[in-house]
């Protein structure tokens, strides 16, 4: 498949785009990492928020399902109202479903919105907000410039 | 006092420089939020390791003791075995002491150590790897591009 680069910069303007777009009162950020890692912590930044928790997947192929994901270090969301969940990409979206699942279940008091850079119209579910369309295989610079510049 | 920013392209560099120190073999990579996401993203895509799981602090001065530094969100480290903890900055060295009391009392099996891309010498800790010294304030590109940048 294609490739296309995605430098900070272009994350950067990306990442404002989103903040304009979210027109929302959220008071936790939890990144899905790895890819969201970098958005979670310039939102936080952003909104001044402290409560930038983690949570990890990893996808798996299983003998019954394909692509199946697993869901691990799940924050303790006590204190929180509404969530901003942020991932890089959206993609098949079973990643995202499967976080909300996940954690609609542990905490079915809160409120859960989704954000990403990118997503797929062909993704299972679309997040609530999102900047640019990935018609290509993305590499961000998160995943590629420490091996590659010099 | 005097600040200081500090780009995407020098955390590049720094990142690069700090994984070339590194001279031991880790499973997991904690980022004391929010100061250390951007590296432990940057680290854990490098080594391809999955397990990044962020843990919080919260800085505030009470009537007995200034600079008493509250730690939350601590993962569960349960298959972990060397964990390196990754921060922006030691500063007074207040967070990252606190932060290994924590992990050290809930998981004494566990061999942490830690890096970061500044340092002070003043510090009341030294972390086993950091690239520079803080001379000045330094403004991280995490922090203001959001805001500042068009």
């Amino acid at each position: 498949m294609e490739k296309r680069y995605y430098p900070y910069e272009d994350f950067l303007a990306d990442t404002r785009s989103l903040a304009q777009m979210i027109d929302w009162e959220f008071d936790t950020i939890i990144p899905i990492a790895r890819g969201g890692l970098s958005l979670g912590h310039l939102l936080g930044e952003f909104y001044d928020i402290r409560e930038v928790y983690s949570i990890n997947t990893i996808g798996y192929e299983d003998t019954l399902k394909l692509d199946s994901v697993k869901v691990f270090n799940i924050p303790e969301l006590t204190e929180a109202k509404n969530v901003l969940v942020v991932d890089d990409i959206v993609d098949s979206g079973d990643t995202m479903i499967e976080v909300l699942k996940v954690l609609h279940k542990a905490y079915p008091a809160v409120n859960f919105k989704t954000a990403s850079l990118f997503y797929k119209k062909s993704a299972k579910i679309a997040p609530d907000w999102s900047v640019q369309e990935a018609d290509r295989w993305i590499e961000f610079f998160w995943s590629v410039d420490l091996t590659r510049k010099k």
